[in-house]
């Protein structure tokens, strides 16, 4: 059963098959947020920070870091945005860039096992990423296309993962080290995209033996009420046995909609996750615990509040 | 793929596996409710009425009919409901009864092809209702469990659903008009209730190619924050592959929750049912269809209006 541990200094994350679902914020992240890209660029991380914080509360076990700015010197960012993070918040980090210096930057100043985002199956990225994964010892994002592009066959893309997780394991790298990205496509644009990745999430987990995320944002797009599709579509994909995924958890209701999966998925054991999350507030001036059987309540007159 | 058509004298629903999932509306039930059961027994039929239209224009397509009331003649009763409601509304009707004269009474009474709600895997059971869906050529929910009770093991519950399929055949009954219930039990009493019942359903699916539905608000019985885990549950069994469940239409966010998960599942074609169902509302005066582009707004900014 595939467990892929990720850890900082003072936390260790767990990504598995009995697992609750992991969490990992995708709001480090100046793509088409040109004030943030300036603050990057100018050495200003203050953003970076309220970003880490805000997302941690808001649910966020680990976060994805990506300071991917046009025309600036990523690797000297990556490497001083991630030793400040780790001085700002506990919980693990993914290095996210597709600049190899930015990488190894930021694997040089991490401390702990971070998850990398990540490897392809082309060529050029197997043969410079995993040789940095294997000397880190740590755990990669394997995303399923390769030179030929993104396939929209996902029997395809189950082959494309298959060759990284091989590819690794020539590295020795271990398969539970390799986290497969299915590629969501939007659902607007493939009616079947959200079948074909639950169909493909089952596979990853039982024929390759790996965990799995992805962007989940990606499969709303340019439809309406999107905090809705995010909301059914991540316990879906938890049905189908995904272990994590990039997401915004600020979006309206994905936290407890990701929480009740777990629960549902059995991944909560004696519901203690969904019974505590759930707890009733007591009363300004009430002794806490003083309304134990108050528990109807919020179920029924917590209406609304799905934050 | 098994195509379960149920019918009223103006409208056909169909339960099926590349078809939209089936909403079956719960509320027309007097238990608990004392007031429901008092006019139900005086034949004041008004609540029933109000129920029916209420729940059709909250969403569902089907509408389960139970009057078990103790001490009443529920034949009588039954037969009454079922001839005012198919003056009242449009859509087809599940006739839901454990009393043997009440399920008779109500299929005279039936115009079209209705739903049965239910047969057991018990031996009486087997033998009074199959005869009764022949003769009336309509459907019927298969309830998994036999003379031995309700067992925990999934797999036991599967093998007394293939039974039902397998006697219902004997009474040359399809085993499309079969619907079975695999039964979801409370996930606060068993932790793997949610998971075991995603593998049933696929596994009914796969290997006996019937349809599936369920009380689906047993689940959450007994934790806080319902609705919640409702709206989460309901696409996981979409995930699954369950093609239709009896439940609470008011439940808040439930139905958008299904309309979701109906993209998601692959079973919208071109996401027209979820585009149309999240159109943004013409300001007083404005032209309908002047603000094509404000799409967005609804998305982002609809926030909160999850009904």
């Amino acid at each position: 059963m595939a467990r892929t541990v990720l850890s900082s200094p003072t936390q260790e994350v767990i990504i598995g098959f009995d697992q609750p679902f992991v969490m990992i914020g995708e709001r480090i992240n100046p793509t088409n947020r040109p004030k943030f890209s300036k603050e990057l660029k100018d050495g200003n991380y203050w953003r970076v920070v309220k970003e880490a914080k805000r997302q941690v509360e808001a649910g966020a076990q680990v976060l994805d870091v990506n300071v991917g700015v046009p025309l600036s010197d990523e690797a000297k960012i990556m490497s001083e945005v991630i030793a400040l993070l780790q001085t700002e918040v506990q919980c693990p980090l993914v290095i996210d860039s597709s600049v190899k210096p930015a990488l190894e930057s930021g694997l040089e100043a991490y401390q702990g096992r971070p998850l990398v985002n990540s490897v392809t199956g082309e060529e050029e990225s197997l043969e410079f990423v995993l040789p940095l994964i294997a000397k880190h010892d740590c755990a990669v994002v394997a995303i399923s296309n390769d030179d030929t592009g993104i396939s929209e066959d996902p029997d395809v893309r189950f082959e494309v993962a298959k060759r990284i997780v091989e590819r690794a394991a020539d590295h020795g790298i271990k398969a539970e080290d390799v986290v497969v990205d299915p590629l969501v496509m939007p659902v607007g644009a493939i009616n079947s995209a959200g079948r074909d990745v639950f169909r493909l999430v089952r596979r990853l987990r039982e024929e390759l033996g790996v965990n799995t995320t992805c962007g989940a944002s990606n499969v709303a797009f340019g439809l309406p009420n999107r905090h809705t599709v995010h909301n059914a579509f991540l316990p879906m994909l938890q049905a189908a046995g995904m272990t994590s995924a990039i997401l915004n958890v600020y979006d309206e209701g994905l936290v407890p909609a990701i929480k009740a999966g777990d629960m549902l998925a059995g991944n909560d054991p004696d519901c203690a996750n969904w019974i505590n999350a759930n707890r009733p507030k007591p009363a300004p001036g009430e002794a806490v615990g003083g309304r134990r059987g108050g528990g109807r309540r919020v179920g029924r007159g917590g209406r609304g509040r799905r934050g």
